[in-house]
């Protein structure tokens, strides 16, 4: 069973979204043979710095004692002792909870980290999830390790926490540095991770900053029309000419490819309306997430306000009438900024950040409903269908979601009225131009259990390294950051030696 | 691969301990044929007023997507709804979570909750643990599912947690009562479950009464010698005579044992000394830890003040200076309290309230040191010695224990500074003549993570029926344990309806 088909490969945990967003295709055409633009691969065996590679032998499952749940892995982590302190000093141990992908893509895009270690004296820790990049059980081996449903069944949210306590409860000992305090940092499912790990293993780490982890995404919380929306506002903001010529656009590729000799018309050669859908929603949907205000190479090499660049595209005079032109133009805003393709695979299903996991996370915890579409949307209205999801599931992996998980292990429903009295110590950063900020915490929830939401900000902004052009807001939101993790090790170093 | 050996068979997770006592002996001889004395057996079939039993299709394995994780059991609860208030009134819902045994037998021993239960108007929920009772995975089938490693190695602590959550978010579903509040219940391992369902499901349960609930006494954080030290203090407060006796009696066992026709004199019969050492280590843990202010049956039908009927039995001026007929007199206060017996199985191996799991569940994950004896110890000097508690479960059940994962996954160590600043509501009782409280939390780790300690109080007493006999000190603990609920219960109708 190979899983990597193209539409269910997710991106952050968005492409996987177009599977089930209502609107079906028929098989895509063959890729195109040449001259092919993709992100810039990362190599695996160099590790970004300032980081060592390093490996620990990990259990393969910690919630049973069968014989097979003593198998071993060997999971990946960087580590960087460059800022630190010391274990003498009690000096702080920060922790990057990886997601859906290779850990050296999430360490290069994570520069805050690198950025504020050197003022906390800080160990830097950013540890992979198992079965992506080379933390891959079964023998290191992905194609055995992504088989079938008895070997990706290892792959699950409570097992890779368990994974981070059990790696850094070692590495301290290892380091004999068990009063330093560990903070947990991540974004996207990253941050969902440190967020669940701040609530589930607080004897582990003194607090959390969970960006843009779309922790009530989940049953009956968030809308599911509420993803889309945000991709609307974000585009309908820059210009409403931009919303409608995108939004009309759906309905003039279907005519067009149904009208005799149509697919010539869609881009000079034999495409199919499906590639051709998925390729725009693809733009939009990641542009609109990585809508960052400093040029960015993270998804794939953009300008400062993306968004903006793309409606420029659109509403250029000189475009005229011509939709397709109009798209073409705003699409190589995301994939061919660098300017130096001369065509594109419209059906390119590698996937260089290693991110193919997530499908089957997709398929069996992780049921976020955000494929819904409104009759406003800037997509074809659609509703969210959990039916569906489950159909494709079982066709794709033959494995049956549990949607209800989520919410019974880590909670959602009720989010202030339960932590209002319980737990502490957690950052929930969103921007709300980013589509995942619907399913954020938006709130303050306790004196400790904060949000921090910027306006103008994009998917897990704050994370990034620090530029020259950064605008105020957002090193505003830094400082802020900066701050409360300072009160955090404060208390830790009080309580720890009140003559501290 | 049958797992119930006698020495195997741990009642509130004690006599497992017996067999890593340092104490080894030669194969038990055959038991008695007649007139033996066990405890009421508890029938099954006939839930205690005023429950019902009622079962839940429980999944097997919480934390894997694997298709063998998909298979279901029959999870069996108690329910009463006879002082419920109703879903209409948001009334609370009180939850017992259920440790190692037959639900029906703690319920039968957790009074505390029906005595409160018309005060609160409370739906009354015992849960019975996976792999106890009724409650057996592969088909309700004891000898499949007790059968080896693959299918004993889901009974774990966190599978059973997982399964309590999902059932009662059923349950209240069903019964149209999101919003009743859970308090959750719990004495001896039922109590580490209680304080560890709050701690990882907040989202579930408002608060939990955790009754002399060991969660300390793991690795490097309780002494292993902190156990039989406790009951020494209980023996050798009731008089030093007694202690010596008892102590002394180790030696004489042995002595009297290796002399020609020794074992005649032992009990006028062919026993070994093992079987009589096991026998008698048995009475005094289990009478020091239910050393109960008023006649119980709990583990056996026992007078009020059982320690002290023993120390009477063997300070008995009529016995002389004979070690034997002394011990004879105070092992009867626990296994012939009734008068009934001629004579005793000293290798009755029977499991009247189902606990054998435990003995797996001490093999895998429950490493709780307590065999450690000082040279003061009532019993022989021996130290606590992991090795060997590995080196018997890779003998019994092939298996590893993973002596580190209770602390990795529940912490334990620097519990005040872990908790001071995280998490709410929980109540630890600890009775101080109960050889588990060592391994309690003892202080107020905040201002509503709170100690009670009953200084005469011994294993879970709280959570028994009231009865006119008892002291005041124990309707006190009562009286504080319903007041806190009540405020948590109040603050919980607050943040629900500030009109309230």
């Amino acid at each position: 069973m190979r899983i990597m088909a193209t539409r269910f490969i997710s991106l952050l945990f968005s492409l996987l979204f177009l599977l089930y967003s209502g609107i079906s295709f028929a098989k895509p055409t063959p890729s195109f043979p040449s001259s092919i633009i993709r992100p810039e691969k990362i190599s695996l065996s160099t590790p970004t710095e300032p980081y060592q590679e390093k490996f620990f032998t990990q259990v393969l499952d910690h919630y049973t004692f069968r014989p097979q749940s003593y198998k071993t892995f060997q999971q990946r982590y960087l580590i960087s002792e460059k800022y630190w302190g010391g274990a003498e000093k009690n000096a702080p141990i920060f922790l990057y909870t990886g997601n859906e992908g290779d850990i050296d893509w999430f360490a290069q895009n994570t520069g805050f980290i690198v950025d504020i270690a050197p003022h906390f004296k800080a160990l830097l820790v950013f540890i992979e999830h198992r079965f992506y990049g080379k933390s891959m059980p079964f023998g290191g081996n992905k194609d055995v390790a992504y088989s079938n449903s008895s070997t990706l069944g290892y792959l699950t949210s409570t097992q890779a926490l368990a994974d981070y306590a059990t790696l850094i409860i070692d590495l301290k000992k290892n380091l004999s540095a068990a009063d330093s305090p560990v903070v947990v940092f991540g974004g996207s499912y990253g941050g969902m991770l440190a967020a669940w790990f701040r609530l589930k293993y607080p004897h582990v780490a003194i607090g959390a900053l969970a960006s843009s982890s779309p922790i009530l995404n989940f049953e009956n919380i968030t809308s599911p029309y509420s993803f889309n929306n945000i991709i609307t506002q974000d585009f309908r903001g820059e210009s409403e000419d931009c919303y409608r010529v995108i939004k009309r656009s759906w309905q003039e590729i279907e005519d067009t490819a149904s009208k005799p000799g149509g697919l010539d018309l869609l881009r000079n050669n034999y495409i199919s309306a499906s590639s051709l859908h998925n390729w725009l929603y693809t733009a939009w949907v990641y542009t609109a997430m990585t809508d960052y205000p400093t040029p960015s190479n993270f998804l794939s090499p953009m300008p400062a306000y993306p968004v903006k660049e793309m409606c420029k595209a659109i509403d250029d005079p000189k475009t005229g009438n011509n939709t397709f032109t109009k798209l073409y133009g705003a699409a190589s805003v995301y994939y061919n900024y660098s300017g130096t393709a001369t065509c594109f695979d419209l059906d390119d299903d590698s996937d260089p950040h290693g991110l193919g996991g997530w499908s089957w996370q997709a398929c069996t915890e992780m049921i976020m409903p955000t494929s819904g579409n409104n009759e406003d949307s800037i997509f074809t209205a659609s509703k969210w269908n959990y039916d569906d999801r489950a159909a494709s599931c079982e066709a794709y992996f033959g494995v049956e979601p549990r949607p209800s998980w989520i919410t019974t292990e880590f909670g959602g429903h009720d989010i202030k009225r339960v932590l209002k009295r319980f737990g502490s110590n957690i950052i929930f950063f969103n921007g709300l131009r980013d589509p995942w900020s619907g399913g954020g915490v938006l709130e303050n929830i306790s004196s400790s259990i904060v949000a921090i939401v910027a306006k103008q900000g994009a998917h897990h902004v704050d994370l990034r390294f620090a530029t020259s052009e950064d605008p105020k807001w957002l090193q505003d939101v830094r400082k802020r950051e900066v701050n409360i993790i300072a009160k955090w090790l404060s208390e830790y170093y009080e309580d720890l030696d009140p003559a501290y």
